[in-house]
């Protein structure tokens, strides 16, 4: 790919809200391309809400074209209905990807905050913050597409040998351009 | 639709093994086509495990082009990951479906005993042996595949106004045609 830049799909996957950011990654610099969210209706029946992931992910892909996708891995929820609904759309998701012809890398939600905050303990609103300002953002993403930015930009940290600007100073990531 | 023969294909998701069965439908009667089983390694990424389910399905689509798909409703297991990933495969499989320009009708293993067998309480085995006496078939199909043609049949018999050869008597259950 060399000094082509790389554009990175990042999918935060949940059983009612699946948030996505789309950055590109041009040697050290990251720059903002998109981001939303994909809401399902909650009591409708399932082949319903994942047509309506396998949808909007299909148009994402379309519309965006990129080359990498990144996806969080989910917690296990206290809720075995709710682990199963998550699994599910998070199974779609990734099919969605797959179908796209998109090679898909997994990320947990320690991973996401060590590569964006710098460390794993840190809050939702820390992740969001950091995604401001390493994609300089003029406003704050909602809540999941900032996680769909979190897991874009975490993939181009650990891959692509960006420079990441955390706590007091600056921290090079080296890794392989896949 | 009418005298056309319907051709259904029903899905059985597992986390390890989704089980498939192809059925034609053609007034009261219901032919077999094809039934099989799509297995993933167990500790293989995600993404690799959801690839191999969504392109086995989308060459069963392709080769027997089915109009209508069932899936049976799965378990909620007592192992969390298990669940997730259990909702994972069920997820990809739908997506899978939904993207194939296929209806999909969901059944409950309550449905699907009480559809096939005539009580809600069967075995295993009881669901076995009464798919390979509806379609006729001269050995049994393998556990998952056999799961995968009763749920088609469970589709049949509740769609299409089929005639089941059910325990004491005939039942005939009369539904819309979708």
């Amino acid at each position: 790919m060399n000094k082509i830049p790389a554009r990175i799909l990042g999918i935060d996957p949940g059983s009612r809200v699946t948030g996505f950011g789309v950055i590109d990654v041009s040697g050290r610099e990251h720059f903002y391309v998109a981001s939303g969210c994909i809401k399902t209706v909650p009591n409708a029946p399932l082949a319903e809400r994942i047509a309506v992931i396998v949808k909007h992910i299909d148009e994402i892909i379309r519309v965006y074209q990129p080359h990498q996708a990144a996806v969080e891995q989910v917690f296990v929820n206290v809720n075995p209905a709710s682990t199963l609904m998550l699994g599910q759309a998070r199974g779609a998701a990734v099919a969605a990807l797959v179908m796209g012809g998109l090679p898909v890398s997994e990320y947990t939600a320690l991973q996401v905050k060590q590569a964006v905050v710098g460390q794993g303990k840190a809050a939702k609103e820390q992740v969001q913050h950091m995604v401001v300002q390493m994609l300089g953002l003029s406003g704050t993403p909602q809540a999941d597409a900032a996680d769909g930015l979190a897991v874009a930009l975490t993939h181009a940290l650990r891959n692509h040998g960006l420079a990441s600007q955390v706590g007091s100073g600056m921290r090079v990531k080296r890794g392989r351009f896949q």
